[in-house]
């Protein structure tokens, strides 16, 4: 499940599981699920509703918390996605400080 | 240029000119530009930053002013793109209120 979006509660609270990457997504796989409906890459830019999210809806039922890979960026604990693009599980916007030099230079 | 993003003053002012859509864009033509790296259309999604929206980037350079069509939504003067989802020049959110039955019922 996306970390933002996991239910609560459960044997086993999602608080005590290890946070792994969300799926793969899009061409060749070159992307990262941000959330149900957004596959983002760093070469590929963002997909927002298109047939290449498809594969993110599954991410809802994987009972383990994910969370993409990128630089913090954005008012709403959103990362980095592509070049001068900052996602959340919800949202994607233009974002100067997501330029290509910097996205991808730390976690 | 982006309605929300024209130059100020010049020998006419856009404020006298008038409101086109914005260029089309994406497979078939099917989308229309929502700012300089937005793509989107009710049958296709929305694409980000991809290679379907470097159609986008030549808006700027056209001196009347845009604006896409569809129903207003969120509470930056976004308008509903595609199915579930609420965009700005700037910009794209899930938003409910842009399900496929209401997107594209008036302006």
């Amino acid at each position: 499940c996306y970390i933002s979006n996991c239910p609560i509660g459960g044997k086993r609270s999602i608080m005590d599981m290890e946070i792994r990457q969300c799926l793969p997504c899009g061409p060749r796989n070159r992307g990262q699920c941000f959330g149900t409906s957004i596959c983002c890459g760093e070469e590929i830019g963002c997909y927002f509703g298109t047939s290449e999210t498809l594969r993110c809806q599954k991410e809802v039922y994987l009972p383990s918390p994910c969370e993409p890979t990128g630089r913090l960026c954005g008012r709403n604990g959103g990362k980095c996605a592509t070049s001068g693009t900052c996602c959340t599980a919800e949202s994607c916007t233009v974002d100067p400080t997501c330029d290509t030099r910097t996205i991808f230079s730390s976690d």
